[in-house]
């Protein structure tokens, strides 16, 4: 059976291998001028939006979106119609982003202003990491990944106190700086207190009276204290990822094929005798 | 004696079981509903403070939050109740938060206006760890509470010396910067000290001679620095305690008196079997 | 010789123990009273800055400010008086701070106006770290001292590197923003330039034209990326200087008296071998 | 033919000891002058673009510049000179910012204006690193180089995502808060927000709609968190490198092969005579 392949099938591993794979020279190439598009209509929509430049060039910036987004909805097809498991890929994270990237100029048929939308073409930028393919790359950004998931739960909880205290000081400050100064409600200090918290300060919002000051330089003292929070927890967390992945330089125990510990005499599983080669 | 429970105590009991324990359904669900009114009466006395919604929807708001408010109260009275020793429910720090959050609604029958005080239900919120009562959660939540306990007396050193320095140097750009630029008095000198130290540079107050500039650069600069400072004492902290944590909780071999490694089956000292005890 | 001692000496003596020391109760109660005083004298010159505090209590402020001088005037005379070593007290940081705390006061008979500079006896408050005297908080403070004395040569290369970049990224942004959007001269850009790295960010001066803006978001971009070295640095130094005073919770060697690494069979130092007791 | 050295070579071997060498008296006067001009020149630049200084001085900036310029003309000619591998010296860093920081003084005479880019004589003052020619100060830096080589890669990867992160929300942003409140297109936007990101915060653009308050609070605790993730990187490198560099450079006892502590003379293992080889 395996080897009544027809040329349809032949036809459908080729594609495969040049829209998938980046192993073959039209592999490579294909990765390329697909970045390379996605670059151009995410620079596009952003051109588009600049109200000097869209005056001069629109039928330019129209037609080359339009160009575009063709040439996505085949790629969209061939991605499609060569995979194996078509679902599987049309659910996959990058398949809903495909899809989502060439939606909307055809919704602008229907909705007028939705084709705005089509900035989020922008997230295909993230297929770089696996056109790249670089092992260094991807090697570092596993890391990163590992790093940022083992102190996810501590920065949770981390979040969910800011919010508590953004909230409480948010109300505080606005039954004591009251409507003219800018905090015209709780959910307008909230705001304030937020963007106080975090260092930035936009300043839009600031406040005039002595009690309100004194509130607001606690505020900040405490949000350059707790700056300090999820910065230890990161590093605490990159810190170990780097001593667990380090120990020993990987010997092995040779009777169990365990990973011994540091220094050590004896296999801390078997009890093996370890020879120091 | 035991044996002669009266209904009363039956009652209290279930109440209590309902109320303060989170195994049962019931008093899982209570939990949960006791978490949404929470936070439906913080988001009510938000929307309160706008304006535009206050005016549309003044009676609905007024009727709710006194629906939630006898809602609590008569929560309050039941833990009371229930609890074998209610004086240490009143005066622990719940307690406290439980009556604090009904007080104002009564009291704005007296004092018009201390309504907005209810928004220090807000506190509530903290209960959800309690309820949520995952041990992950709480193991995190613990954890972190030791690593800012731990650097607490760094941190209030670290503070002592910043609110020096910004007195110090509020001072001298107000005798540098006069009232012109903002610079009204020596307190709002010393607020715009700490706004700049911390890095949230609101701007409603900047320098505008050549040398008030120059020390204001200084001053950021400094502040650049110091935010090392308490990153430095959290994270080292957070390493150290992971450090003390980890290696099996001190459990060590019997027959050489070394610390073994956690899991060990052996001691990779003396290849000694461990017994766990 | 030494048993003649004139009444004078013992006078001498007995104020030393009480301005000096802290160990009686009288030495104690004069720290706390000078403590108060001069936090009462700074709060005096803050609120004389306030215009509308000064115009209501001018008099009330000036006489405290002359009341409380004459205090530390005859604190720095019995302080040299009792001292036996009167010129190295002089010459002392505090020493300094004692005699500058109190001219500003003298010298606005000549030049009106410099008792402003009055406030530096906000520097005394420094005092409270010899005035506590907890065994805990001066331990923390060494410990502080001596993790920023180790990173402070890096942090010193650190600054310059900034300098550098300042001075070449602002000249950058004035001739590409030229005056119009606040960009009056290089040295207000290289004080703008300072404001973005060190992500304060006041808003007085901001870019308008794009290349400008985009010269700022890479400014802004690399201030955030490198807030990481100084933190780098300082809490390498802590976790650095945590594991060389931890190691082996101070265990000794019986014969040189040494202290012994972790986990050691024998002395590092002469060979001798160690008894886990 | 070694010894036939004719004047000229023993002349540009005197040039060349005193231009780039630092042990002679010469040597070290050359690079104290230099570094005096340098930073003179600097100011120089800076003083110029200060509009009511240039009215007043004009005359004296133009002709000290002439005169710093022709200096350096004379370093760079007497550089090239003395150098036996000239071009390598040409287009090394340091000569090509040697001949940058001389061009524009000639340049405006054809180009009007173009004299301001002289302020690239900046970077001439990296040279002081070679000038202190400290072993303190460079080791320093070689570390600081290393540390920062090392994370190089992963801040690679950590700026690509905040760049796309602020592509996708500064977006949104546009779409959520139109063109009355300063998100004017989406470039501005993006720059909006990675002013946001960053914690920088100008406050020339500022949401005004509750749905982009909402966003933007996001925006800033999400900075706040992932402000951590560099300093992470970076901390754990610098504690890593220490604990590379550290240990003995890996020395090893002759008896038990074990690694032996810093400045030992015994091994802690087996009690072996350390020998220092």
């Amino acid at each position: 059976m395996r080897e009544v392949k027809s040329k349809f099938d032949i036809l459908r591993q080729k594609i495969y291998i040049i829209i998938y794979g980046a192993n073959t020279f039209a592999g490579r190439l294909f990765d390329l001028i697909l970045l390379g598009v996605i670059l151009l209509s995410v620079l596009l929509v952003m051109l588009e939006s600049v109200e000097r430049l869209d005056a001069q060039y629109h039928d330019f910036i129209i037609i080359s979106e339009w160009i575009i987004t063709i040439f996505f909805t085949i790629e969209y097809i061939l991605r499609i119609f060569s995979n194996r498991k078509p679902w599987s890929y049309i659910f996959s994270f990058y398949g809903i982003v495909d899809l989502i990237s060439i939606l909307p100029m055809y919704l602008s048929f229907i909705i007028p202003g939705s084709r705005m939308l089509s900035v989020i073409r922008a997230l295909r930028l993230l297929r770089l990491f696996g056109i790249l393919n670089l092992v260094h790359f991807t090697g570092q950004e596993s890391k990163l990944k590992l790093a940022i998931k083992a102190s996810r739960t501590k920065i949770i909880v981390f979040v969910y106190f800011i919010l508590i205290v953004s909230i409480l000081l948010g109300s505080i400050m606005y039954v004591v700086e009251g409507k003219e100064s800018g905090f015209t409600s709780i959910p307008t200090s909230i705001y304030w207190c937020i963007v106080t918290l975090t260092t930035v300060g936009y300043g839009d919002i600031a406040p005039v009276t002595t009690l309100g000051q004194i509130i607001a330089s606690f505020i900040m003292i405490m949000g350059y204290g707790i700056i300090a929070v999820p910065t230890g927890i990161v590093t605490a967390e990159f810190s170990n990822m780097k001593n667990n992945i380090k120990p020993n330089d990987g010997k092995k125990c040779v009777s169990c094929k365990s990973e011994v510990v540091k220094d050590a005499s004896f296999c801390h599983h078997c009890g093996e005798k370890i020879r120091n080669a």
